[in-house]
């Protein structure tokens, strides 16, 4: 994209956060298809969790769960599931995250929200209202998650394209987690595949009353 | 929270972004119930959503839509269909975000997504289709507005505690756009009403296979 160089002065001047990290969360990062051959460590791994937890959740409920995909075996298993053009993606990335959300997140309310713990009961009662909070909540955590791998110097390749069903079987045999995303995960490799998107404008996506 | 220094300057490795971007988007921000006097400017509010709207979405359809409440008439608009613990927050905060999300937005596929601008008849016959995806993916980007807000060093208070058909009958006339979400914004005050609730530990929320 093209970018006016005073108008870009102006915009770093509203951020309290330098030019690098806006760079690497937003205004540089692509989606990636392919990466280096590097392999992603735990600790990585590890520190991209520490920052996807801290985001807010509605009475922080924290419904994600991650399963990180690293054996062979299971990534044969989570291929046979992916749409046909994901397969090739999620077979070569260096790690993959399935990202799942937590319908029983009221069981954890007395450690994540102890002030609420006493609605556990009207949660539980409640499977419609549960799984709508874990979805949303979990969706707006997939929004942390995609930054903080950025955050971590990981391009993400996340995708939609699988037979949920499938994954569930697969790796929520526990019944209660519901699998939503699945993320490739890599170095960046500086491979572009197209031109940006266009991103809407202001007058477009946002007014003021 | 107490931090080991040792794990910390470990934890501060594995990032490209320095501490301080660390901890002004995750590590240190918190939500917030009342902000410092200082207006919030259209340039900043413009920063916000130069960088949430460079999050990816599934094939860009970009659903967020964001009404920035700026006017004494539209901010007591809005607040008459606030729950009662929310009003208070949403008449003081310097300004406030409607987040809504875009049930049409297929009919900007020819812009968002030029290589899939032939399926949009196929989404506009596919109404569920089309509201789960926007409700998803706006999401998704609600998780991004409130890191852009943090990046532009705003104290996010974002809610879903309000009457959404009220919302949108003042602010979505066009029936087209949902309500899903509102964000008190304005400079961090310092003020601590409690403690940060517990994250889940890794061996919690995440497993490897």
């Amino acid at each position: 994209m093209s970018v006016d160089v005073a108008a870009e002065i102006n915009f770093q001047d509203q951020l309290v956060v330098d030019q690098n990290a806006a760079a690497a969360l937003f205004m540089e990062a692509r989606t990636a298809n392919s990466w280096t051959a590097e392999e992603i460590s735990d600790e990585t791994l590890k520190a991209v969790y520490s920052l996807t937890r801290m985001g807010p959740t509605a009475m922080n409920i924290q419904p994600l769960r991650i399963t990180w995909v690293r054996s062979a075996e299971a990534r044969e298993r989570l291929v046979s599931h992916m749409a046909q053009g994901n397969k090739g993606k999620t077979l070569t990335a260096p790690v993959v995250a399935i990202l799942s959300y937590d319908t029983q997140w009221h069981e954890m309310l007395s450690t994540t929200a102890p002030h609420a713990a006493s609605k556990a009961s009207t949660f539980a009662d409640n499977d419609a209202l549960r799984h709508s909070m874990a979805e949303k909540n979990a969706h707006i955590q997939a929004g942390y998650f995609i930054l903080a791998a950025r955050a971590a110097g990981l391009a993400a390749g996340p995708m939609t394209g699988f037979d949920t069903a499938g994954v569930d079987a697969e790796f929520n045999a526990d019944k209660q987690c519901k699998a939503f995303m699945v993320v490739n995960l890599g170095r960046p490799n500086g491979v572009i595949d197209r031109e940006r998107l266009h991103r809407l404008d202001s007058d477009v996506a946002t007014a003021t009353v």
